[in-house]
């Protein structure tokens, strides 16, 4: 069992079979040690590859995002979700469904700041439904730039998410895979 | 002049009297040795507080707030914006007025993450009205908490908020200070 499955084992509540609610460590309130160590894990998994930027979507990414960063010696950038339906020309823009929000929105970022020359290395809290993850591999395609990998700190095995982006040939990292979760007992099971 | 103002210089754009563009560096890409200079720097400025916890406000400001509370050795929370007028028991909220987007919304944190215990220092990328900087200290007092400090990257000196939360005996320290800016020339008057 690694770093973080301990951690979520110890500080994590099962609100249901398929919410965990980890915002005293990861998402609302951070500590600060575990997502530096993240950033060492997420290093160490993609030391092959050549990584120039880290991307990241606004706002529970950030700052993991930051740390991983910090140790490839690059620049971070985050995707920012927008409200307006009116989408500027200088920003390459997807559309993302969020099923815990029920509700559609655009994520964008400025042209600026993905390029075709970029080997980008995207790093997110969760993936579930891998829908806002489908976004941000779009926004880096757009600029004609090259997905390098995916790093993840939990992913919803129950979910499809993460067995559909690696079918489509991507290096996917998930430091925690849950299995299976009991609200009753609390019980985690992790892959 | 000290690095982040020398940046500024360098890197950002005067778009009108009152915007700078910074997305480069400090709001939607981020140089991350310069916010773990600026996280070295509030630790420095700070160093004669007992600070605990480090509190900004999504999303601009978790990247700072995330080295800065390396250094300080502390966890990070942030304030999320919610978009509903329904707030819950279970967390302390604040209305905030946003002269950018020229709407009021509200920051709020859960219960769990701020007590009468904690000694805050509360962290953000801009001030220059101070709206979003009174709903923190708001959450904060709400708590029962201690403002130890407030390290703010760029203040917009022109404009009110630095004074009059100074003016309120909170010990503010801004990086940059700027008093004047000039779209025609491109020229940054620091304090």
């Amino acid at each position: 069992m690694n770093f973080l499955e301990e951690k979520i084992l110890s500080d994590s509540i099962v609100k249901s079979e398929s919410v965990l609610k980890v915002d005293n460590f990861l998402n609302h309130q951070i500590d600060i040690d575990l997502i530096d160590n993240i950033g060492d894990e997420f290093y160490r998994r993609f030391s092959d590859k050549q990584i120039d930027k880290v991307l990241t979507i606004e706002s529970s990414g950030i700052a993991i995002a930051a740390f991983v960063a910090k140790r490839f010696n690059t620049p971070m950038v985050f995707a920012k979700k927008s409200k307006t339906t009116n989408i500027s020309d200088d920003v390459f823009s997807s559309k993302v469904m969020s099923f815990t929000h029920q509700m559609e929105s655009t994520v964008i970022i400025s042209k600026e700041f993905l390029s075709p020359d970029d080997h980008v290395l995207i790093v997110d809290d969760f993936l579930a439904n891998g829908c806002a993850l489908q976004g941000l591999i779009s926004l880096v395609q757009q600029s004609g730039g090259t997905v390098e990998g995916i790093g993840i700190a939990i992913e919803k095995g129950f979910q499809p998410g993460g067995s559909i982006i690696r079918s489509q040939g991507y290096k996917l990292e998930s430091l925690a895979i849950i299995d299976k979760m009991d609200p009753k007992t609390g019980t985690i099971t992790f892959r």
